[in-house]
């Protein structure tokens, strides 16, 4: 990629000019980089506590730009580097700061930090600050900033365009502006680009759109996402209670909550509770605790194949060749039952599947499973003879389909049954899946085992 | 939600109206819903195979709408659809769509169908169709439109303003501008909101930036995808081989495709290939051939687990006992290796694991699998005391152990390896991951029982 070539090359001369520190290089050599690039660089330099040299590279950068690259870090990076600055300078910085980047790095200062910075600011954005940062993570409220152009309802085009103007370079956006009445409740919507084809004397009131996509400040995050992406949004307003407009939701922080939100359905999809940073630097005792909870209670969940095993000693002493077989009937009926639930969590994330689709989607797992079942039996089949005789095979054989068929469904429905319990249907992950299956498919073949080979 | 519970309510009455083909009540009630919600009504009409209440609700709908609409659904159901038309209708509905749409909607068509629409247009809007049809799926060529706002470097404020206005309601975008040189080449880029706010003699050289974020046509679309919420873009200029602006990928599009990319790692991880529409809609077929593969290669991976059983017939038919930890402890190092194998292909997808942490990384999963295995060894102990006596305790917990820092550290650096091989990362899935540890599992735990039961 060119892209990351270039990158490379001004991320390298940036670092030896601030090993060397050599301030005419540092400063010829920042205006190269963009902040998150310079972001990615200190939280390197804070990962690898080299808070000094972290300091002294975010001395480099004009007040404004310093802001930017520390909106970019994580929570603890923000608290780290934060430890490195006086009240003022963190003042000046939380002053050029977006409404909702200043409300995420206040809530990460501690009690004295947050009080001593309350007191510097006026009644207004203080009040401000305290509201934006109240609200839950991971709802709308959270995510929203403040910074949007309002317009009162009844306002000309022009003064509108002036409006605009004066807001520029604080608002997120200015593309899309709103409509607001008297009492602040969102009233219309418009675009930027409306605005400028108008005639200046219309009023935004016969222009703007009053069916408003909307959202409440307690949404959650991903439901958030969902409606941006849905409806190709530039931003989505919030309300709150009152229906007044508190705040909006811009496409860039959407985009992020679906990364993230991805992130968090990939790792549970393996029983790993959500991280509160990359891998890479989640603190060690973190991730611990986040991957042992679910592989100690499924310790006690293998257990059931195990006492399945016991419960049939008598057959497997008489048959020891059986034993050959169990990894791998039990792992293919695992494997497919993974799949399937998979498939459910995934489509039921993203919207696709419904609860409604249920029946549907039985019918059609029915017959896929079937046929993969199938195929797996006569893959498995020939070996069986090799292996244990003609009998031995057809046991092998039935117990494939049997337990594919069985895992696949049970895979499909978990995640249903989940939600309908009120659960979070991605608790059907793959370890839990893989687990019922096992002590389930330990039961089929065994018990098809001791009826064809005692029969016969 | 409030917002879903109107769609709802909408949703239901036009469906009450198209049952009854009641044309002023579709008519009254279609305008209370957009797009998007109406392509989903439609799917679901195309998917029960009724084309001709799909036909009719397209039919009621103005033609700016319908290809609105159309833009939204699916390939195979844009196909069904269009088949439903004639060649009249169809010239129309493309020529409101916007380029990207119109090019993904021509690449669906038949031949026939192709060149009848090609034989109806102007030279330059076939031209520019081919050629936005012709770019390989899944990149930046495939993704961009090219309906953007080009200034003409040298041009004045006011007269790009101008520019703004003439081409406001074709342009995908026009809060950012690009400038180009005489020979197309990207020059400059600048928002709206700079232009608004400039002097209205000023020249857009003098305001632009030069260093403009950029991609060429033959970027993958996950990368593009990574830029754009990188820099939080609006949109991402597409360059071709000599540096001309050919297109620009917008933000919506960006967060399309991070949905989609997000859901093909998930099924990769559990070795479902890339499905062509959502697991409620694709064919039977397509699905039977996505998960068939890995499982039938797996069925034979799963042998490996049988012949180490088999080797050690010896040792089982001993002490039956041990075959009831087994499903246990194989268990329990698959699912850890399952979710170390998972956090580093998601951190490798996000950018968030390098190759260059692979050491780092290796040191840290020391520590934790380390950690895990020793917590899952004191759970399991006391039932290794219980079913079989302190020495098969000793043999469990040992292996307990051993295998789950064995199944971790190959779950980690599965990942890498496959990079380094050229090989997409995720094909390291948790079926994988699982029977790789299976089969290892079942070497580690009977060479530990023959060492310390024969010995003892």
């Amino acid at each position: 990629m060119p892209l990351d070539d270039t990158l490379t090359r001004h991320r390298d001369a940036l670092l030896d000019a601030l090993e060397a520190d050599d301030r005419p290089r540092l400063d010829a050599q920042l205006p190269e980089l963009r902040s998150a690039d310079i972001a990615e660089i200190l939280q390197d330099l804070i990962g690898d506590e080299d808070l000094l040299r972290a300091r002294a590279l975010l001395e480099c950068l004009p007040l404004e730009r310093r802001a930017s690259v520390i909106g970019h870090l994580h929570g603890e990076e923000q608290l780290s580097i934060t430890e490195t600055m006086g009240d003022d300078v963190l003042q000046a910085v939380l002053e050029e700061m977006g409404a909702d980047e200043r409300a995420d790095l206040f809530k990460v200062l501690g009690d004295d930090r947050r009080e001593a910075l309350l007191r510097r600011m006026a009644h207004r954005e203080r009040e401000e600050l305290k509201r934006l940062a109240s609200y839950e993570e991971g709802t709308a409220g959270a995510l929203m900033t403040s910074d949007y152009v309002a317009i009162p309802a009844g306002m000309t085009v022009s003064r509108a365009l002036m409006r605009v103007r004066q807001t520029a370079p604080d608002a997120e956006t200015v593309y899309q502006l709103y409509v607001i009445d008297p009492e602040g409740r969102l009233a219309g919507t418009m675009s930027l680009r409306q605005l400028i084809v108008a005639r200046p004397g219309a009023r935004v009131d016969d222009l703007m759109i009053h069916d408003v996509i909307h959202t409440r400040v307690d949404t959650p995050q991903e439901e958030v996402a969902r409606v941006v992406a849905r409806y190709d949004l530039l931003a989505l307003p919030v309300i709150d209670e009152a229906s007044r407009l508190v705040g909006i939701v811009t496409h860039d922080d959407a985009l992020d909550v679906v990364e993230s939100e991805a992130t968090e359905d990939i790792h549970k999809g393996m029983s790993i509770g959500t991280l509160e940073d990359g891998v890479s630097r989640v603190p060690l005792w973190s991730l611990y605790r986040k991957r042992v909870t679910w592989l100690v209670l499924l310790v006690f969940g293998n257990l059931l194949s195990g006492a399945g095993i016991a419960h049939f000693e008598a057959t497997i002493a008489a048959q020891v060749a059986l034993v050959f077989f169990l990894p791998l009937l039990i792992g293919s009926g695992g494997n497919a039952g993974a799949q399937a639930a998979t498939l459910m969590v995934r489509g039921m994330a993203t919207g696709d599947v419904g609860v409604r689709d249920w029946g549907k989607l039985l019918g059609r797992e029915l017959l896929v499973a079937g046929s993969l079942g199938l195929t797996m039996a006569l893959a498995v089949a020939p070996i069986g003879v090799f292996r244990g005789g003609e009998a031995v095979a057809l046991v092998v054989a039935v117990s494939m389909i049997a337990i594919v068929l069985f895992g696949s469904l049970l895979g499909m429905c978990l995640p249903f049954l989940l939600d309908r319990l009120g659960w979070d249907p991605a608790t059907a992950s793959a370890p839990l899946v893989t687990t019922l299956i096992d002590a389930s498919g330990v039961l089929i073949y065994f018990s098809i085992a001791t009826l064809v080979l005692s029969g016969g």
